[in-house]
């Protein structure tokens, strides 16, 4: 398919660009009213996920009021567990609980696998949808949860600071917690390539607890499972692996096969290209907080911060997902100073 | 005063030791049911760190039922803030709450500076009826929060995720920050200051939220004023400087008039002694987590840790506080370990 902007796919790859693509984490959401419209007809946001059409217009939004290079499928990493037989819960205020986790052996037997790939045709619907309205104007990244995200939902049942109950978990029963990382991993591979076959043109891996493992801990429960996905999904569409927090991380990302690493704003950019050396491209960084200052302060930061990445092999981005109280304004100035940003 | 056993203090000092000294964040609380049994008597957490009685009493009780190598005075960094003008309560399975926050300028100027530590008379008192008590068993740590995660509370009101309401001020606000910052750090110079006046034989400076800051803003609004605060104590007992999470400011510290450097178990020990050089102790860093396996596993862990850190210019500790649902047992174990392990 031709696109008439695929800057974020030539940033991914490597190839020359003419100006830096600049996308944001979460952008489509409670940040726009439009959004709000949307979400407040409904039942809850399982509902939005779950409906292709809705979640399709969603998607599209932020591409048409802020101007985004990409838009992100509007989804959840938990439709995974769930697909697996752990349903979850969106409690308003709250976030994710699983009425039901994994406690023995029968709930692990009992986990599907590579098969949870075909509980997910609603998201493959709401891809074909939302490609079909684009109708080639950017591409459509599609996304998943990294297998320890997804495993720490899994054990802990609920968000938490410590996801001490998980990290007990793979302290005490680290064949178990292998076992269920295993079966999380091939049910990932499935789907993302579910989701390339449906139409996404890019892939994103959220590894958004990983800044609670030690650097031998999330190699032994982390990265080997990222790098199988990479492996399998051998650069079929470019992917990027965003490991919150994880600065270690950097190094065994740099290895894989991937395209694009994800970085937060504790991640000096310029040490960050030190470390992972010239064949990635890196996305990220701003703080989601930096957009709470006014026009003129925003675009002092887009500068900074692309001076330091420089403008080729690189992804405008913020190094979190938007926070929900942010002014819209401000947002469509990020991406507006990105664009204004002379290569 | 002559120790029976001043281990902990000849380690900070960079002196040699027999054996490796080794205590624990949180040692004094829910993990021991003789603190329990104190603390549901009282009508709460805030009695218990009023009443210097009491206070002495829970933090001797782990150097007599873990074997510890030093006490650590049972408080609360959010003594400060109060005493500066700030009130909180410690609302049970939430946290701290501050009903009044810091919103406009005459509540900067309300702020007490260095004569905040006048309030915390009871603090000293706790210290002073403590060192009592122990008669030279062990040394006894005071503690203060850095200024930038008493700042947080500050303004925020309560714990949070992103502490954006906190991170807001600083982005919209630099200047009105730092003056509460030089507030607070007027006022801890003082408490410490009292703190050793009143018998603390160590002091260690816990910056809980420094993982949420960029390492330009770390510097900007954490680490200058924990340098003040390192330059007006100049030594006069060994002080720590924790911030959790914050691996960029290894650097910064390695630089400052601290002692020892604490680390958590996301920061690699080879790695950081090549950061941070030979000039500092370094403290830390088993994941707290690591407590919830069996005695073996515990004991493997700790010489793992012991060997990577070597057996000088170091102080076991874990990498964050004790969690509350560790078996004491096990947290004994820990401490067995340490001490069992061959020079």
């Amino acid at each position: 398919m031709a696109f008439k902007n695929d800057l974020i796919l030539r940033a991914a790859r490597g190839e020359k660009v003419e100006r830096v693509p600049v996308w944001l984490m979460r952008q489509a959401g409670r940040i726009l009213p439009e959004y709000r419209a949307i979400r407040e007809r409904l039942s809850g946001f399982r509902e939005l996920v779950m409906t292709p059409e809705l979640a399709a217009e969603v998607t599209i939004q932020p591409v048409d009021i802020l101007g985004v290079d990409a838009a992100i499928i509007f989804s959840d990493i938990l439709v995974v567990p769930e697909a697996m037989g752990l349903p979850y819960e969106m409690v308003e205020s709250r976030g994710p609980i699983f009425p039901k986790t994994i406690e023995n052996d029968k709930d692990i037997a009992a986990l599907l696998g590579a098969e949870a790939a075909h509980e997910l045709e609603y998201v493959y619907e709401a891809i074909r949808v939302t490609k079909k309205s684009l109708d080639g104007r950017v591409p459509l990244i599609g996304f998943a949860g990294a297998p320890w995200t997804i495993f720490a939902y899994m054990i802990e049942g609920q968000g938490s600071k410590t996801f001490s109950k998980a990290k007990r978990f793979l302290y005490t029963e680290p064949e178990k917690s292998k076992q269920i990382l295993n079966k999380i991993t091939d049910a990932t591979i499935a789907y993302l390539k579910g989701q390339v076959a449906a139409g996404a043109d890019m892939l994103q891996i959220f590894d958004s607890w990983a800044s609670i493992l030690s650097p031998e801990q999330y190699h032994e429960f982390s990265s080997v499972y990222i790098e199988r996905i990479c492996d399998e999904l051998n650069h079929m569409v470019p992917l990027t692996v965003f490991a919150k927090g994880a600065f270690s991380a950097r190094v065994p990302f740099s290895k894989m096969k991937c395209d694009v690493i994800g970085l937060d704003w504790t991640m000096d950019a310029v040490e960050s290209r030190k470390i992972i050396g010239p064949g990635k491209t890196l996305q990220g960084n701003l703080d989601p907080c930096a957009l709470y200052q006014n026009k003129n302060g925003i675009e002092l930061e887009v500068k900074k911060m692309l001076d330091s990445f420089g403008a080729q092999r690189y992804i405008a981005n913020l190094g979190h997902g938007l926070y929900p109280d942010t002014d819209r304004f401000m947002v469509k100035a990020f991406v507006d100073a990105v664009k204004e940003y002379k290569v």
